[in-house]
Protein backbone atom coordinates (compact mmCIF):
# COMPACT_ATOMS: atom_id res chain seq x y z
CA UNK A 1 0.00 0.00 0.00
CA UNK A 2 1.19 3.31 -1.37
CA UNK A 3 0.27 5.85 1.86
CA UNK A 4 2.29 8.92 0.70
CA UNK A 5 0.36 11.73 -0.78
CA UNK A 6 2.29 13.67 -2.68
CA UNK A 7 1.86 18.20 -2.84
CA UNK A 8 -1.59 19.02 -3.51
CA UNK A 9 -3.05 15.53 -4.24
CA UNK A 10 -6.57 15.72 -2.73
CA UNK A 11 -7.88 12.80 -0.40
CA UNK A 12 -11.84 12.25 0.22
CA UNK A 13 -13.49 10.14 2.70
CA UNK A 14 -14.72 6.52 1.29
CA UNK A 15 -18.34 5.44 2.02
CA UNK A 16 -18.72 3.19 5.55
CA UNK A 17 -20.63 0.74 3.25
CA UNK A 18 -19.29 -0.43 -0.23
CA UNK A 19 -22.54 -0.97 -3.19
CA UNK A 20 -21.33 -4.31 -4.54
CA UNK A 21 -18.80 -7.28 -4.37
CA UNK A 22 -16.45 -8.67 -6.48
CA UNK A 23 -15.00 -12.18 -6.77
CA UNK A 24 -11.29 -13.10 -8.00
CA UNK A 25 -11.78 -15.55 -10.56
CA UNK A 26 -7.80 -16.40 -11.45
CA UNK A 27 -4.64 -14.54 -10.80
CA UNK A 28 -2.26 -13.24 -13.16
CA UNK A 29 1.14 -14.61 -13.45
CA UNK A 30 3.92 -12.76 -14.46
CA UNK A 31 7.50 -11.84 -14.08
CA UNK A 32 7.42 -9.19 -11.93
CA UNK A 33 7.70 -9.75 -7.74
CA UNK A 34 7.88 -5.73 -6.95
CA UNK A 35 6.32 -2.97 -8.15
CA UNK A 36 9.39 -1.52 -9.45
CA UNK A 37 9.66 -4.17 -11.74
CA UNK A 38 6.76 -3.66 -13.64
CA UNK A 39 6.54 -1.72 -16.77
CA UNK A 40 4.66 1.17 -16.62
CA UNK A 41 2.23 0.39 -19.83
CA UNK A 42 2.14 -3.74 -21.12
CA UNK A 43 3.57 -4.14 -24.13
CA UNK A 44 2.84 -6.59 -27.25
CA UNK A 45 6.81 -7.29 -27.68
CA UNK A 46 6.80 -8.09 -23.65
CA UNK A 47 6.88 -11.25 -22.21
CA UNK A 48 4.41 -14.32 -21.99
CA UNK A 49 2.11 -14.03 -19.08
CA UNK A 50 -0.04 -16.55 -17.80
CA UNK A 51 -3.97 -15.58 -17.07
CA UNK A 52 -4.64 -18.71 -14.43
CA UNK A 53 -7.89 -19.06 -14.30
CA UNK A 54 -9.88 -21.24 -11.15
CA UNK A 55 -11.48 -24.32 -11.78
CA UNK A 56 -15.20 -23.37 -11.26
CA UNK A 57 -14.42 -20.84 -14.72
CA UNK A 58 -12.58 -22.30 -16.61
CA UNK A 59 -15.72 -23.78 -19.15
CA UNK A 60 -15.93 -19.79 -19.93
CA UNK A 61 -12.68 -19.90 -21.93
CA UNK A 62 -14.57 -21.91 -24.89
CA UNK A 63 -14.17 -19.48 -28.05
CA UNK A 64 -11.96 -17.37 -26.75
CA UNK A 65 -9.19 -19.26 -29.24
CA UNK A 66 -11.36 -17.07 -32.10
CA UNK A 67 -9.69 -14.02 -31.08
CA UNK A 68 -6.46 -11.96 -31.73
CA UNK A 69 -6.94 -9.79 -28.48
CA UNK A 70 -8.90 -9.68 -25.46
CA UNK A 71 -9.46 -7.17 -22.50
CA UNK A 72 -8.75 -8.42 -19.18
CA UNK A 73 -10.05 -6.52 -16.34
CA UNK A 74 -7.97 -7.01 -12.60
CA UNK A 75 -8.23 -5.85 -9.39
CA UNK A 76 -5.18 -4.13 -8.38
CA UNK A 77 -5.27 -4.77 -4.50
CA UNK A 78 -2.79 -2.47 -2.80
CA UNK A 79 -3.50 0.48 -4.34
CA UNK A 80 -5.49 3.41 -2.09
CA UNK A 81 -8.65 4.48 -3.32
CA UNK A 82 -8.98 7.74 -1.86
CA UNK A 83 -7.50 10.14 -3.97
CA UNK A 84 -9.53 12.34 -6.44
CA UNK A 85 -6.71 15.03 -7.43
CA UNK A 86 -3.08 13.31 -8.08
CA UNK A 87 0.44 14.52 -8.71
CA UNK A 88 1.57 11.87 -10.55
CA UNK A 89 4.75 14.21 -12.18
CA UNK A 90 5.49 15.26 -8.51
CA UNK A 91 5.36 18.82 -9.87
CA UNK A 92 2.71 21.51 -9.64
CA UNK A 93 0.52 19.45 -12.57
CA UNK A 94 -2.45 18.47 -10.65
CA UNK A 95 -5.12 16.01 -12.57
CA UNK A 96 -7.97 14.34 -11.85
CA UNK A 97 -8.13 10.83 -10.68
CA UNK A 98 -10.47 10.12 -13.81
CA UNK A 99 -8.12 11.64 -16.00
CA UNK A 100 -5.07 9.48 -15.21
CA UNK A 101 -4.64 5.63 -15.64
CA UNK A 102 -2.81 5.30 -12.31
CA UNK A 103 -4.07 2.26 -9.73
CA UNK A 104 -5.09 4.59 -7.26
CA UNK A 105 -8.87 5.20 -7.95
CA UNK A 106 -11.96 4.69 -6.12
CA UNK A 107 -12.30 1.26 -7.63
CA UNK A 108 -9.27 0.24 -8.29
CA UNK A 109 -9.98 -2.09 -11.40
CA UNK A 110 -7.52 -1.98 -14.56
CA UNK A 111 -8.27 -2.54 -17.79
CA UNK A 112 -5.53 -3.92 -20.23
CA UNK A 113 -6.27 -4.84 -24.01
CA UNK A 114 -3.76 -7.88 -24.37
CA UNK A 115 -2.87 -10.09 -27.40
CA UNK A 116 -3.46 -13.38 -27.14
CA UNK A 117 -0.90 -16.30 -27.29
CA UNK A 118 -2.54 -19.54 -27.31
CA UNK A 119 -5.88 -20.93 -24.94
CA UNK A 120 -4.61 -23.80 -22.20
CA UNK A 121 -6.44 -26.26 -20.22
CA UNK A 122 -6.64 -23.50 -17.19
CA UNK A 123 -6.08 -20.14 -18.43
CA UNK A 124 -4.59 -18.28 -21.43
CA UNK A 125 -0.69 -17.54 -22.49
CA UNK A 126 -1.13 -13.91 -23.32
CA UNK A 127 1.34 -10.79 -24.44
CA UNK A 128 0.83 -7.17 -22.79
CA UNK A 129 0.60 -7.56 -18.89
CA UNK A 130 1.81 -4.97 -16.68
CA UNK A 131 1.26 -6.01 -13.37
CA UNK A 132 2.52 -7.38 -10.11
CA UNK A 133 2.62 -11.82 -9.95
CA UNK A 134 0.15 -12.67 -8.63
CA UNK A 135 -2.52 -10.34 -9.30
CA UNK A 136 -6.36 -11.04 -9.01
CA UNK A 137 -7.99 -11.35 -11.90
CA UNK A 138 -12.07 -9.92 -12.91
CA UNK A 139 -12.86 -10.34 -16.00
CA UNK A 140 -11.68 -11.54 -19.47
CA UNK A 141 -13.63 -10.60 -22.29
CA UNK A 142 -13.08 -10.79 -26.34
CA UNK A 143 -11.72 -7.46 -27.86
CA UNK A 144 -14.34 -5.21 -29.11
CA UNK A 145 -13.95 -4.83 -32.78
CA UNK A 146 -13.47 -8.07 -33.42
CA UNK A 147 -16.33 -9.36 -31.37
CA UNK A 148 -20.19 -9.16 -32.92
CA UNK A 149 -23.01 -10.16 -30.83
CA UNK A 150 -24.23 -13.84 -30.98
CA UNK A 151 -27.61 -13.25 -29.72
CA UNK A 152 -30.64 -13.23 -32.48
CA UNK A 153 -31.58 -9.74 -34.02
CA UNK A 154 -32.65 -7.69 -30.32
CA UNK A 155 -35.59 -8.96 -28.80
CA UNK A 156 -33.89 -8.16 -25.49
CA UNK A 157 -30.93 -6.15 -24.28
CA UNK A 158 -28.65 -8.99 -23.91
CA UNK A 159 -25.41 -8.17 -25.27
CA UNK A 160 -23.03 -5.42 -24.87
CA UNK B 1 -32.55 -9.93 -13.07
CA UNK B 2 -32.90 -12.73 -15.93
CA UNK B 3 -33.30 -15.68 -14.10
CA UNK B 4 -34.03 -18.57 -16.78
CA UNK B 5 -31.20 -21.02 -18.33
CA UNK B 6 -31.43 -21.79 -21.86
CA UNK B 7 -30.76 -25.03 -23.44
CA UNK B 8 -27.19 -26.50 -22.64
CA UNK B 9 -25.89 -23.09 -20.29
CA UNK B 10 -24.16 -24.09 -17.47
CA UNK B 11 -24.69 -22.96 -14.10
CA UNK B 12 -21.81 -22.69 -10.98
CA UNK B 13 -22.02 -22.05 -7.08
CA UNK B 14 -20.74 -18.80 -6.58
CA UNK B 15 -18.53 -18.38 -3.52
CA UNK B 16 -20.42 -17.80 -0.38
CA UNK B 17 -17.53 -15.01 0.53
CA UNK B 18 -16.67 -12.42 -2.28
CA UNK B 19 -13.59 -10.85 -2.31
CA UNK B 20 -13.34 -7.07 -2.29
CA UNK B 21 -15.97 -4.39 -2.33
CA UNK B 22 -16.78 -1.86 -5.62
CA UNK B 23 -18.48 1.57 -4.75
CA UNK B 24 -20.66 3.27 -7.00
CA UNK B 25 -19.85 6.76 -7.94
CA UNK B 26 -21.88 8.19 -10.00
CA UNK B 27 -25.46 7.12 -12.62
CA UNK B 28 -25.28 6.81 -16.48
CA UNK B 29 -28.45 8.90 -17.62
CA UNK B 30 -29.41 7.30 -21.12
CA UNK B 31 -32.92 7.43 -22.30
CA UNK B 32 -33.72 3.68 -22.09
CA UNK B 33 -35.95 2.68 -18.80
CA UNK B 34 -36.15 -0.66 -20.45
CA UNK B 35 -33.99 -3.42 -20.99
CA UNK B 36 -35.48 -4.14 -24.31
CA UNK B 37 -35.30 -0.53 -25.38
CA UNK B 38 -31.72 -0.68 -24.73
CA UNK B 39 -29.36 -0.72 -28.08
CA UNK B 40 -27.10 -4.00 -28.40
CA UNK B 41 -24.06 -2.25 -28.47
CA UNK B 42 -23.48 1.95 -28.21
CA UNK B 43 -22.63 3.51 -31.28
CA UNK B 44 -20.99 7.18 -31.83
CA UNK B 45 -24.05 8.38 -33.72
CA UNK B 46 -26.42 7.47 -30.92
CA UNK B 47 -28.04 10.16 -28.86
CA UNK B 48 -26.15 11.67 -26.14
CA UNK B 49 -26.27 10.40 -22.74
CA UNK B 50 -24.77 12.00 -19.04
CA UNK B 51 -22.56 10.42 -16.32
CA UNK B 52 -23.50 12.06 -13.38
CA UNK B 53 -20.76 11.59 -11.32
CA UNK B 54 -21.33 12.28 -7.02
CA UNK B 55 -20.24 15.23 -5.95
CA UNK B 56 -17.94 13.49 -3.28
CA UNK B 57 -15.75 12.30 -6.96
CA UNK B 58 -16.19 15.74 -9.31
CA UNK B 59 -12.93 16.63 -8.74
CA UNK B 60 -11.77 13.95 -10.24
CA UNK B 61 -12.85 14.88 -14.35
CA UNK B 62 -10.40 17.80 -13.77
CA UNK B 63 -8.10 16.68 -17.10
CA UNK B 64 -10.81 14.79 -18.91
CA UNK B 65 -11.42 17.80 -21.40
CA UNK B 66 -8.31 16.88 -23.09
CA UNK B 67 -9.30 13.62 -24.41
CA UNK B 68 -11.38 12.58 -27.49
CA UNK B 69 -12.53 9.27 -26.21
CA UNK B 70 -12.80 7.28 -22.61
CA UNK B 71 -13.75 4.06 -21.28
CA UNK B 72 -16.63 3.67 -18.64
CA UNK B 73 -17.02 0.75 -16.60
CA UNK B 74 -20.15 0.08 -14.86
CA UNK B 75 -21.86 -2.06 -12.78
CA UNK B 76 -24.56 -4.10 -14.48
CA UNK B 77 -26.62 -4.70 -11.51
CA UNK B 78 -29.22 -6.56 -13.13
CA UNK B 79 -27.61 -9.55 -14.23
CA UNK B 80 -27.15 -13.04 -13.32
CA UNK B 81 -23.52 -14.22 -12.24
CA UNK B 82 -23.49 -17.46 -12.37
CA UNK B 83 -23.09 -18.84 -16.09
CA UNK B 84 -20.34 -20.27 -17.10
CA UNK B 85 -21.42 -21.39 -20.67
CA UNK B 86 -24.27 -19.61 -22.15
CA UNK B 87 -26.72 -19.96 -25.54
CA UNK B 88 -26.91 -16.69 -26.72
CA UNK B 89 -28.64 -17.27 -29.69
CA UNK B 90 -30.98 -19.68 -28.28
CA UNK B 91 -29.32 -22.53 -30.92
CA UNK B 92 -27.15 -25.45 -30.05
CA UNK B 93 -24.03 -23.13 -29.82
CA UNK B 94 -22.66 -22.71 -26.83
CA UNK B 95 -19.63 -20.45 -25.68
CA UNK B 96 -17.73 -19.87 -22.81
CA UNK B 97 -19.00 -16.63 -20.72
CA UNK B 98 -14.93 -15.44 -21.23
CA UNK B 99 -15.90 -15.24 -25.31
CA UNK B 100 -18.95 -13.30 -25.04
CA UNK B 101 -19.43 -9.97 -23.98
CA UNK B 102 -23.04 -10.88 -22.22
CA UNK B 103 -23.67 -8.95 -19.15
CA UNK B 104 -24.40 -12.19 -17.49
CA UNK B 105 -20.46 -13.06 -16.08
CA UNK B 106 -18.88 -14.00 -12.43
CA UNK B 107 -18.27 -9.90 -12.26
CA UNK B 108 -21.05 -7.75 -14.27
CA UNK B 109 -18.56 -5.49 -14.91
CA UNK B 110 -19.43 -3.09 -18.22
CA UNK B 111 -17.06 -2.12 -20.38
CA UNK B 112 -17.80 0.60 -23.13
CA UNK B 113 -15.19 2.94 -24.82
CA UNK B 114 -17.62 6.22 -25.75
CA UNK B 115 -17.07 9.52 -27.12
CA UNK B 116 -16.70 12.62 -25.10
CA UNK B 117 -18.81 15.62 -25.96
CA UNK B 118 -18.24 17.98 -23.13
CA UNK B 119 -17.13 18.17 -19.46
CA UNK B 120 -20.08 19.92 -17.23
CA UNK B 121 -19.80 20.83 -13.29
CA UNK B 122 -21.47 17.21 -12.38
CA UNK B 123 -20.66 14.71 -14.91
CA UNK B 124 -20.07 13.99 -18.55
CA UNK B 125 -21.91 13.94 -21.53
CA UNK B 126 -20.75 11.39 -23.97
CA UNK B 127 -22.13 9.17 -27.12
CA UNK B 128 -22.24 5.70 -27.05
CA UNK B 129 -23.60 4.23 -24.19
CA UNK B 130 -26.37 1.25 -24.29
CA UNK B 131 -27.16 0.81 -20.63
CA UNK B 132 -30.62 1.53 -18.99
CA UNK B 133 -30.99 4.59 -17.03
CA UNK B 134 -29.52 4.84 -13.93
CA UNK B 135 -26.84 1.86 -14.20
CA UNK B 136 -24.26 2.68 -11.34
CA UNK B 137 -21.07 3.96 -12.60
CA UNK B 138 -17.64 2.45 -11.21
CA UNK B 139 -14.63 4.25 -13.06
CA UNK B 140 -14.14 6.27 -16.05
CA UNK B 141 -10.33 6.47 -17.84
CA UNK B 142 -8.81 8.37 -20.47
CA UNK B 143 -8.75 6.43 -23.76
CA UNK B 144 -5.66 4.40 -23.78
CA UNK B 145 -4.59 5.05 -27.16
CA UNK B 146 -4.58 8.84 -26.23
CA UNK B 147 -2.93 8.63 -23.04
CA UNK B 148 0.83 8.90 -22.31
CA UNK B 149 1.89 7.97 -18.45
CA UNK B 150 2.12 11.34 -16.36
CA UNK B 151 4.75 10.31 -14.16
CA UNK B 152 8.63 11.21 -14.70
CA UNK B 153 11.02 8.26 -15.91
CA UNK B 154 9.85 5.11 -14.32
CA UNK B 155 10.98 5.02 -10.51
CA UNK B 156 8.15 2.89 -9.48
CA UNK B 157 4.67 1.25 -11.42
CA UNK B 158 3.04 3.76 -10.99
CA UNK B 159 0.50 3.94 -13.95
CA UNK B 160 -1.18 0.95 -15.98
Amino acid sequence: MDSDIRNGEVSVPLPARMDAEVVFIGRLRTPWKDRADCPRQGRDDGPECKIEVDATWRAGLAGLEAYARLDVLYWMDRSRRDLVVQNPARDDRLIGTFALRSPVRPNPIALLNVALVRVEEDGLIIRGLDCLDGTPLLDIKPNRCEFSPKAVAKPIGEET
